[in-house]
């Protein structure tokens, strides 16, 4: 079958003779139909960081380069393994959560397969991925869509539900990439009341805008957390979210939250940032961090969608061909970032 | 009245006409017979943070230097105020929560005190202190102490219950000063099974022995994460209490905890440290902060203290003369301080 396969460092080859994966007697063979590029993908483009290399094989799915990619991922069942307990039929809509789990270690054990000491993702770590005609996955992480939905917003699902968010509670969101805006959405749909966004770039402020940011601020000229106090009674916010990942985002998503107040990272770093414990300590307030999204955060998003509530699709800001992923899907999510939130590759054609 | 005073840096003074101060309507007036020097008493002598200088009286207290000193204490009561609501009668054994607060800003408004915009303390703030032979606190912060008990372990208290310890879970405390040695008892308290140590002075091991570590390890020679780890079956223990408050024991706090384990912060920091949040976010962990205690962690320390699931006084290692409280209490703190646990200063003479 024809698959986009990453061969190494900025490698990757349209491999028309891919040999197509059997379904197992517990999983799921789907056709994926649209597949997001995200920041994951861009990064290991440039440098490997969950691709196994050939010297240590991904412990789960003992595979190493090249590796199908593609790990957002919506499209059809083609088939079901004979002990998948399930409702779902061959030819329903479904999306792919795609987690890879041992089972077998002490996270695992209790539940946070999202947390594995082996944890891998579908489309990075071997056992197939979404750019490709077929793709088998375990029955339980595949979730039946809702028409016409193709996103994966799980991760800020994932964050906003860590967050314990309550209805009516004000909200600081810091970088509105296409995470940010994931959150910005899952906070709308949860009932946040303000919802206030820092970032840099205009463009994406104006994403911020359309997806539900009630105020919007840029930390280069404006004073965040003097903001966040100013539009809440002189307290600052209940929870923050850190969606941008730099130094001075976590001091200022600790200092606009008031006493016990929430920070929620989001982002995934490259390396040590100065930090004050104190920023916490006066004010007895709770910094937690989220990793991936677990099957019930999925099924969130999609009952979300279902109900209206969000309405993701607003996110594609375009649609590129297997043959120019490259071209026409890394390169402008690169050079032109800030016009782009979501580019799907639609495998139709 | 005979009142020990902080006029400024290195300037403590037994001032012998201090004048004593008159019991409001709302508070209850309490002779002080034991005060315990903490680490914050030292660090105000040689460079006041907590002291308001002539400049910015405290907003509360409206005093400044000289201020009565002593924020540890226990006493007897001396005269209630006609408003105060309680079953407290003239002449009972006392413990007084210093905290100073507004009762007016948001965190105030909403019960915490103890992080209150303009957070104080009797004995360092103004509005008197232990240091001296009458002192009023308001009525709610006076607790009736079961005979034979003098000591504030209301810090470690509020850490344990802020770490939401549940019975026969594994703990790991870095730093066995004061702070973590009243974190061990209150573990032990609170039912923990494994009491994991890391110190690197050897008479301070020999206290955490003392008050119930069941594995004491030196950070310069083990290795902390990975005998956690050996420890609890390859997981990692479920909390990490950091009393030590060093780059490096943020670091193995973070690491020594399990998938969605919990890291509280008891330190105060004098700088930023270096910080990746990654260590937070491979395992989706919790990091939080404690400031001081509130009234229910005083009763908390108090019922445990009468049950006999605590015994501090084995804390106190020496016990002083007022006019003797730099040579006898605050240099042997600094000079030996690994060889004491708690000086009390004895005001019965
Ligand atoms: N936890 C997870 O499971 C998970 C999953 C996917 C991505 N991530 C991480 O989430 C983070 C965000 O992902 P993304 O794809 O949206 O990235 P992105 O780089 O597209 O977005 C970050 C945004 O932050 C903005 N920014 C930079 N400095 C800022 C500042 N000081 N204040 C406010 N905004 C600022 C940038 O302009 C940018 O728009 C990344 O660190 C990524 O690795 C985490
Ligand atoms: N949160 C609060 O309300 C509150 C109240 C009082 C004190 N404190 C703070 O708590 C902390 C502890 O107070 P203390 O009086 O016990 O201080 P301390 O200095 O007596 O004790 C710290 C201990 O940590 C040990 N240590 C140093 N480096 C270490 C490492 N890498 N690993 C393990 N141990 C190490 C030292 O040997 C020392 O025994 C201080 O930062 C203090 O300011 C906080
Ligand atoms: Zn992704
Ligand atoms: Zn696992
Ligand atoms: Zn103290
Ligand atoms: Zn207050």
């Amino acid at each position: 079958m024809r698959a986009l396969r990453y061969h190494g460092v900025k490698d990757l080859r349209v491999d028309q003779d891919v040999p197509e994966p059997k379904c197992g007697e517990d999983q799921i063979k789907v056709k994926p139909a649209f597949v997001g590029i995200c920041g994951t993908d861009l990064h290991e483009y440039f440098s490997p960081t969950f691709t196994p290399s050939k010297e240590s094989p991904h412990p789960v799915t003992g595979e190493s380069m090249p590796v199908v990619i593609g790990h957002e991922f919506s499209g059809t069942v083609l088939e079901i393994g004979p002990k998948v307990k399930t409702t779902l039929q061959v030819g329903d809509k479904v999306a792919v959560q795609p987690t890879i789990a041992c089972f077998d270690c002490g996270a695992c054990k209790e539940g946070f397969i999202n947390c594995c000491d082996s944890a891998g993702f579908v489309g990075l770590s071997g056992g197939g991925g979404g750019m490709s005609e077929a793709v088998c996955v375990g029955g339980d992480f595949v979730f039946k869509l809702p028409p016409n939905i193709d996103l994966d917003v799980g991760v800020a699902w994932h964050a906003v539900e860590a967050a314990q968010l309550q209805r009516g509670e004000d909200a600081l969101v810091l970088g509105a990439g296409p995470i940010g805006l994931g959150v910005i959405q899952c906070l709308k749909a949860h009932g946040a009341n303000k919802i206030i966004v820092a970032e840099v770039a205009e463009e994406r402020q104006n994403f911020a805008k359309h997806f539900g940011a009630t105020h919007i601020f840029d930390p280069r000229h404006d004073d965040i957390v003097g903001k966040c106090k100013e539009l809440s009674y002189g307290r600052g916010v209940q929870v923050s979210f850190d969606c941008a990942g730099v130094a001075a985002s976590v001091k200022t998503a600790c200092l606009a939250v008031r006493a016990h107040g929430r920070i929620v990272n989001v982002a995934i770093w490259e390396k040590e940032v100065p930090f004050n414990p104190n920023n916490l300590v006066f004010g007895e307030k709770k910094y937690s961090a989220v990793l991936g999204y677990q099957g019930k955060d999925y099924q969130g998003v999609i009952n979300a969608l279902s109900e209206g509530s969000m309405q993701p699709e607003k996110m594609i800001t375009s649609k590129i061909h297997i043959d120019r992923v490259v071209e026409d899907g890394y390169m402008p999510l690169i050079k032109e970032k800030e016009k782009h939130v979501k580019i799907l590759v639609d495998l139709s054609t």
